[in-house]
């Protein structure tokens, strides 16, 4: 192991289950950087010990240097940052933050469907989830057309990274290829699934359910 | 009104309907850097008319010298950059931003039990509310302590601003009042709503409902 302590580089460690989940986008922007990171993956044994230690019970949890933080998208924005992924202004900024937190709102109701035990209230939630979906995927292809290929900016920003690191969740939660009719997205994916950083992370990563 | 086109100011126009939901903290951020903007609250009627108009068919949206942009956490957060309610730092940044995700999920666990129609389906999502309201509160009431009576960081941030500009809403939906037995958090909504622009903005904000 690494000994952090005796050089000045930060040490982090990323709590969360062997899922990709919510943390895919965080270990996405730790490997894009070539950070090193503890990508601690716990069993339900070790949730109910270790529950009570979190920030607000909950995770993914990332410890920078000793001191543990919460929420994946805040985690993956102070990343981004560290990793050269950022906007280059405020209004470049606020235009990543709106598209990450769109597709976050998107993940929201698809899981919101996805979850419902009651057949009528899952019927409801189900019709919400697609329309959103239909609108939202459809809006980020047309954005893709006018930013040379990417989701704003024109450029490679995280919310590039969040948005693929996010994809196999969502088509396995709605139970389809959200991209099916969506091909500047598809190219979108696979230029960042090639990034030799991110590829190299894809074919290293444990193997997990979404 | 105001030409905006000659003057070197950004002119903002916020859309949204005639009440406080997710709009209310970025009307408090306007109120509190004393920005000059547009309150456009619409009826059902325009909203029929303008939905299209929407970067993803949602508001609140806020135009920005003619520009779009959705998703008002985002937004907040490009407001207190002008307003100087941001971090020292890009961890302080981090802090301010997990903190306020972590109440805008509390605000969607609310809302999913307050508009659930489903009996069953219903109480489930009224236990976890409550159980996560609870966690919340009292984790958020406890930082209040070690951060001189402010949630993060040890000075007003827009974590501040956005948490007293949503509790109306959240109390609303919750049907009771959360912070019953959160001693600081009162003090902090007390304090916030001392703020001499936050003052005048209550007294003068139109009537509306939550």
């Amino acid at each position: 192991m690494f000994d952090y302590a005796e050089d000045d580089m930060s040490s982090y460690k990323l709590t969360y289950f062997n899922i990709y989940g919510l943390a895919e986008p965080i270990r996405f922007l730790f490997n894009y950087g070539g950070i090193d990171f503890i990508d601690e993956r716990m069993t339900e044994e070790d949730w109910l010990r270790l529950k009570a230690t979190m920030p607000f019970g909950q995770v993914p949890v990332l410890e920078v240097n000793g001191k543990k933080i919460n929420q994946s998208t805040a985690i993956c924005r102070y990343l981004a940052k560290q990793v050269g992924l950022t906007g280059q202004d405020d209004w470049e900024n606020l235009e990543i933050d709106a598209v990450v937190d769109t597709i976050s709102d998107l993940r929201v109701k698809i899981n919101a469907a996805h979850y419902e035990k009651n057949a009528e209230s899952k019927a409801q939630k189900l019709a919400v989830a697609k329309s959103t979906t239909d609108l939202v995927i459809d809006r980020l292809n047309d954005r893709v057309a006018k930013n040379k290929g990417h989701l704003v900016n024109g450029k490679l920003t995280w919310a590039d990274l969040y948005f693929v690191a996010q994809l196999d969740l969502l088509n396995a939660r709605a139970a389809r290829d959200i991209l099916k009719n969506a091909k500047n997205l598809q190219e979108l994916r696979d230029k960042v699934l090639a990034l030799p950083k991110i590829k190299a992370w894809i074919e290293k990563r444990p193997k997990s359910d979404y």
